[in-house]
């Protein structure tokens, strides 16, 4: 039984309190505590925004980025104890520990890239100024500086890794220290990793903080220059919102929320098509890889109506050979959930989606479950369900059953799909196979603005492409309306959000100076 | 006694209740009542997301910005009414009509011309790709589409005119219907402005919708694809982040609240200098034009300690010969307030700064005023204090007097300078004085973490800047912190609020098809 500490003000410290136990979600045996009670969380953040923004603050791009690549090299030198932090306490298999896991460091490494090519500079400008005299004595250029606060990381539990990382990487290359709040049943792999990077004294002082367990005042401390940044569910995201010192001193605020996004098998598809054998792989990593627990996941397969009958069949006979289980088994393809309290969630939840819908695979508790109790354990069998009717369908837009759960809905033709999409209110992500360059173009242009992120697969693309659920550090994470309307990620462009634009008014010898002295960036 | 309408769903329409009458600032007598109590809001809402929603979407940049280049043109064929509503109803002088109505239409022209440039495109790509996979077989690029939502736009009462086109030239051009809500007190102007351009039928239906009147029940029916901007107080800005629609639906908002500006005068400036009487012009300016009720103002004078006694008497002596009264007077540089409970608000703050500065200059209501009654007229004496202990003062940088009011303060060097003008807590902007390159250069890397803006005046500029306080088109407005942490204009960056960020992963193909549709932009 280990005892997670919070790392804060430069010391480990332990709760005062009883905790909160975490468990191995294949077995539901307690694997530990995490307690944060007690500890002065304002002193804490108050020694980040000092000691951690002043020293991140003068140092360039470059370092900062040196500073992630020692970070990342940590992590990768203890890659196989994470792993099986992971598979016993997130119910990870191999392939979902290497999303998470591999997904933090690579995610690091690119930052790292990045701050080497920003190289000496602290600063930012965009391209190009703009004359505002009759004589050319007088100019604008925009710049961005570093905003003299903390980053505050609410962590979701699905992302112990990459989620803690690829917030980190952000903020840390930007000069703004963070203090990260992991989620507490899954704060352990989080820990370990702080815990280690935090031991290699390869960050200045102040410049990473860990808090593991409940988050009681960590809102009170937040100022008006710090940055919140939320991964988790819309309930979560309305707390924050509404939180006084979040109101009253109006920090920026991100919010990732969960969405329902949807992948269309596109109008032009042939049934046992090459590119329709692609649909249906990405579809069954869905409901397979992370146990369904992506925030990017597929939850609405939106495919012709003549196509439906088809798809449901083939999708279910591949549905049907994925084993269920504890991830300690080799042949286990599907894990738990985060623990039996979600899946019991779930299953009320699929039991909502149930009105609207048919279950064609799965449909609640698997009937066998490798290497574990399928009581006490957290499974939900890979779940394909059926709508009828796609517009009567209201639950199937709104509700989201967060593990393997996928409803097929039935379309009439691309205007209608993209309607269906946008049916969502808003998603992080939608994706489209279709070998008709007329159709790609019109679904990105349809679906842009409901959606943060859409792929568009065809065949010349095949299966080079990163997938429906992956987030690419290069490409921008978030989308409007139920997804919380956040951004993160896509290279330079997240450091917008842990930096100040300004608009500089000056002589062209000034713009100059700043030009010479600033690393140009497209945020 | 002119009844001012509201234009909702396509019709003019009047309030059913008594209204609120609006007044002559420099007489108090009453011009006419705005109400708009009774009306069904929320269905003007509903058609200006859908009919005009609809119709801008469908239209490209460069349709769009034709649109705008006509609203200029019926604007500017009305330019000498709508002077003198703003003297008789804004207690504005030629002067200070001129920035407000002169730059509502210029602001229109610039993004009439932006709309051109961006051509026949409906979205907009950012320069660039990334390469995701190991072959050139799958790629990304980041393109911007218009968010199908409302532009609810909540105005200030000091820019009837500017206030209201700098917001709707933006959101028009973005593509996106707005509705607007002028300030009771001066809403006359933004009444007869739209008047005209609704009544010039240049505009396609549901494009523009405006609200004059109070505000009850607009943000019941706000969605969550809906932008909301506002400029105002601080206080107003708290009650809309609080409002249930608001927290519940998580529209986007953005929020200019009024700020602590500071200008330094450079510690190399010599007294007498041109470059120290291009200084004191600008701070004679901030307490003359608009009667000082510009948001993005002059509140603090930081001078060299040294310079202190001299610059106030230089200062003292040019605001001595102002004439302050109504500007039906020729003479009159400095009109009034905007109503009586201004000024009183602004004599209570004026007690509040008096603890930590004294007044060299004004310091309450004027004993001379040309051509209005002194106590019905809501005039304030163009006030200037000095604060002898800079590090002392809290309410010097917190408390804003709207009016013609600023305060000198000593500082000892630069960076002392640059901590006094970041202890405002987010400025919209901050000026600075000085020959010498190295201090502009710090200077404006110093302070922009804290300010929207920074201007830095050196005498190769001379009289070609535009200002400390005038907001250009072409450059971001807004600022963090207590200035509300909100961005406006800034050329193309504006759309930004009204549209979505997607990234697009798709084949070269695909990308290449959708760069070729859309228009390039760095946002």
């Amino acid at each position: 039984m280990i005892r997670l500490e919070s790392y804060l003000s430069g010391r480990w410290r332990s709760g005062k309190g009883e905790g909160r136990a975490f468990v191995d979600p294949s077995t539901g045996a307690a694997l530990g505590v995490v307690d944060a009670s007690g500890l002065d969380i304002g002193a804490g953040i108050a020694h980040a925004r000092e000691a951690g923004g002043a020293a991140l603050r003068a140092m360039t791009f470059a370092e900062r980025g040196a500073l992630l690549r020692k970070t990342a090299d940590v992590l990768a030198a203890n890659r196989a104890r994470y792993a099986e932090i992971a598979a016993v306490n997130c119910g990870n298999t191999a392939v979902d520990a290497a999303i998470d896991i591999d997904g933090g460091v690579g995610t690091l490494k690119v930052y790292a890239r990045l701050g080497e090519k920003l190289g000496a500079a602290r600063m930012l400008i965009e391209p190009g100024s703009e004359q505002l005299a009759k004589e050319n004595v007088f100019r604008a250029a925009h710049v961005w500086t570093t905003r003299p606060g903390v980053a505050i990381h609410i962590n979701a539990f699905n992302f112990p890794a990459w989620g803690l990382w690829e917030k980190a990487a952000v903020a840390l290359l930007a000069g703004v220290p963070v203090v990260a709040k992991p989620a507490s049943p899954t704060a352990w792999l989080s820990y370990e990793m702080a815990r280690d990077v935090i031991a290699a004294n390869v960050l200045p002082p102040g410049a990473l903080s860990l808090l593991c367990g409940a988050a009681d005042g960590l809102l009170d401390c937040v100022g008006p220059m710090d940055g919140i940044a939320f991964t988790g569910s819309a309930h979560t995201a309305s707390m924050l919102r509404r939180h006084a010192c979040v109101l009253d001193r109006a920090p920026r605020l991100n919010v990732e929320a969960d969405s329902i996004n949807a992948t269309i098998l596109g109008p032009d598809v042939g049934e046992g098509s090459d590119l329709d054998a692609l649909f249906r792989r990405e579809v069954v990593k869905a409901l397979s890889v992370k146990a369904g627990q992506m925030c990017t996941n597929i939850r609405r397969i939106l495919a012709p109506a003549a196509r439906v009958e088809a798809t449901v069949a083939a999708l279910s006979a591949e549905l049907a050979r994925l084993v269920v289980g504890n991830p300690a088994e080799a042949e286990v393809r599907v894990g738990p959930l985060v623990h039996v309290e979600a899946r019991d969630e779930a299953l009320e939840k699929l039991a909502v989606l149930g009105r609207e819908a048919r279950a064609a695979a799965g449909g609640g508790m698997p009937a066998q479950v490798r290497g574990a109790d399928p009581e006490r354990g957290a499974f939900l069998a890979p779940t394909l369900l059926v709508a009828d009717d796609a517009d009567r369908a209201r639950a199937l837009h709104e509700v989201e059953v967060f593990g393997p759960v996928a409803t097929v809905i039935p379309y009439r033709d691309l205007d209608h799909a993209i309607a269906l999409a946008a049916a969502g209110g808003g998603s992080l992500v939608a994706s489209l196979f279709s070998d008709d360059p007329e159709i790609g173009r019109k679904a990105v242009t349809g679906l842009a603005p409901a959606h943060g992120r859409v792929m568009a697969i065809d065949s010349s693309v095949g299966k080079a492409h990163t997938g429906h659920a992956i987030v690419m550090p290069q490409c921008v994470h978030g989308g409007p309306g139920r997804a919380g309307g956040g951004e993160e990620l896509g290279g330079v462009r997240a450091l917008r959000f842990y930096m100040q634009r300004s608009a500089v008014q000056g002589s062209p010898g000034l713009l100059a100076k700043l030009q010479a002295e600033a690393a140009e960036a497209v945020m």
